[in-house]
């Protein structure tokens, strides 16, 4: 599989959904497999919260491969033989697009809390510029789970004609007060936290002295990606013997395992960033510009498969069941196909349990 | 409905589970109603996480009542006209009962850190020597949520001819891993705040500058006690017109509601009690000093009610219905009852909605 890694530099002004300006910007992007001569084999695969480009491959000395590795590669269920993938890093994550630790235009100042706020629309529209510069005005599909579900719904809403299928996986039409609870954890930590210095920190004191607002930001976060049975079944009750069950400081393992990926999230991924992109998330609800979701599914054409898992506690299989039933409601039963995988793992299914769904994707994308 | 506050003190030592020994200390207790001649009518109320022993009536000049304010009083369900109810301060809670920040025994030291660690069976034990020295050596019925339920349940285990009934509601038998991870963040928060000085605060700098630590944790703690049908029902995605839905720190209703909560928590509640009452529940496992839960249960013989409720996300109705089904196992289908309120309220229904349970209560009370 061919594997290549470019950044794309935007010189025009990005009009955002707010109102404000980015300008100049810049994209990092991935791409897996040949684009073919006529260029109709082209996959987005669009990332969430904590993604990034590198969704399949092994880097160089890598230890671990692209997040979705699994389902990304020669003879893989999205096949590089067949398809062009591309995968976006969006606007304001941590790595490599343009984000509020980039400098200013012609500065050597940061955003810090000047950056804009995006939108999953922003995102999704300067993905739109980037295949239009690549001279990829259609695709074959979109795909997308969690965030990147939202941005592959957005896409086919409001850039109908862009694809000819578009599939979401454990994600929703709108962000409900459940999952913005979660997200509200990690903003209230970060930014009470006094290593934040009000968004003017030093990335390299971060990366020093740790953040811990992150850390248990990304706590929160993992409680909402997994369920009471994965945990029962990865941890039950099991402690540090070492500790002891007495000590007020001894763990349980499954806090061993938050603090071991709280504290080391903070090593991979920036406090600010964290910011905008759960504000992306919290703000994002399909039918805000329109007078209902019906009103905003209507404009949909393309074939929109939608992939909900059963222990999900954080997108709801029934939010995706409701996109479903508002399809059918305007008329589009015969575009829309929903399917709920039977799994207790949770949320991050969509990233462990691949296998479980990976068939339905691939016959998603082969239906003509 | 005649109400009294005390607080009773103890020099004989407590010896305590984890092997360490608190001496002298104190309870504070409440009493509603009166003691009949024979002592037969008490009925013992067992607080949560955040409770107090101020379950019902109110103080003069009191906004709010008690906690369970519509379960007990004059022709209530636990009525005080029949009953002399009794609510006792944990140890370790901040209402009066000794804890970390109580003065160590002939000093002018707070315990802070150097604080045992108390567990659900050292609160019990210390509810205990408290009644046996009101004269009280049975009780007609035990009650009590969440937390409260642990100690409802350990009575039954560890003093199983000390009360004829007992009532637990939405609890469990072990505290499970996912519980576990909600109180990480919140142990997590309030120990990585610098105010939180390793236990050394002072309480009135706390009062004055507050403690993010603590109310991050508490929010935390708000998103277990809810279920996501509840959030959507009360906060839908509505946001602070005023600050705009493209303010980077513009507010959901469901933030502004978990800020107002946490952040008022510090006002009334304290951060090492917390850490060490989270603790408590933690290591709460029913089956831990013996062979199997089976072994555990096999010493009650009161009359054992569950009360679960089908939203309660933080302890699984399936944890109750376990104890019950336990029980059967060991031959003692006879004394267990289970029930299971249908509510989509979550796990704050034991507090919230009690009418739709209150008859269940009234009639394990009356049951002979």
């Amino acid at each position: 599989m061919k594997i290549t890694t470019k950044l794309e530099k935007f010189t025009n002004a990005l009009y955002l959904e707010s109102g404000r300006i980015l300008e100049p910007y810049e994209l990092m992007y991935e791409t897996y497999g040949e684009l073919n001569h006529d260029k109709s084999n082209v996959v987005v695969i669009c990332h969430a919260l904590t993604g990034s480009h590198h969704a399949a491959g092994r880097y160089e000395g890598d230890r671990k491969a692209g997040w979705w590795d699994s389902m990304i590669g020669d003879n893989k269920p999205i096949d590089t033989t067949k398809y062009f993938v591309i995968c976006v890093n969006v606007l304001g994550s941590p790595f490599g697009s343009t984000s509020p630790m980039s400098f200013k235009h012609q500065s050597n100042k940061r955003y810090g809390l000047e950056f804009p706020v995006i939108t999953i629309s922003d995102i999704v529209k300067a993905q739109r510029i980037l295949f239009d510069r690549l001279g990829i005005h259609k695709v074959h599909a979109i795909i997308g789970g969690s965030m990147g579900g939202m941005q592959a719904l957005c896409f086919a809403i409001e850039y109908p004609n862009f694809a000819k299928h578009v599939i979401s996986l454990a994600s929703t039409y709108a962000t409900q007060p459940w999952a913005i609870a979660f997200n509200k954890i990690a903003r209230e930590a970060i930014t009470k936290d006094p290593a934040f210095k009000n968004g003017q920190y030093d990335p390299d004191e971060i990366s020093q002295n740790g953040f811990n607002g992150l850390a248990i930001g990304r706590m929160s976060g993992f409680i909402s990606y997994l369920s009471p049975k994965t945990m029962q079944r990865k941890f039950s009750r099991n402690y540090d013997e070492k500790d002891g069950l007495y000590d007020l400081f001894g763990k349980f393992q499954v806090e061993k395992y938050l603090n071991y990926n709280g504290y080391n999230f903070v090593n991979w991924f920036d406090p600010l960033s964290y910011l905008y992109i759960t504000k992306a998330i919290n703000i994002f609800d399909a039918s805000r510009n329109y007078d209902s979701l019906e009103d905003s599914l209507s404009n949909i054409v393309a074939k929109l498969t939608l992939i909900a898992f059963s222990g999900d506690l954080l997108f709801l299989p029934k939010e995706m069941k409701e996109i479903e039933e508002c399809m059918i409601r305007v008329g589009k039963k015969d575009l829309v196909r929903y399917i709920e995988i039977d799994s207790d793992y949770g949320h991050d299914a969509f990233l462990v349990e691949t296998d479980k769904f990976a068939h339905h994707v691939t016959n998603a994308l082969e239906d003509s």
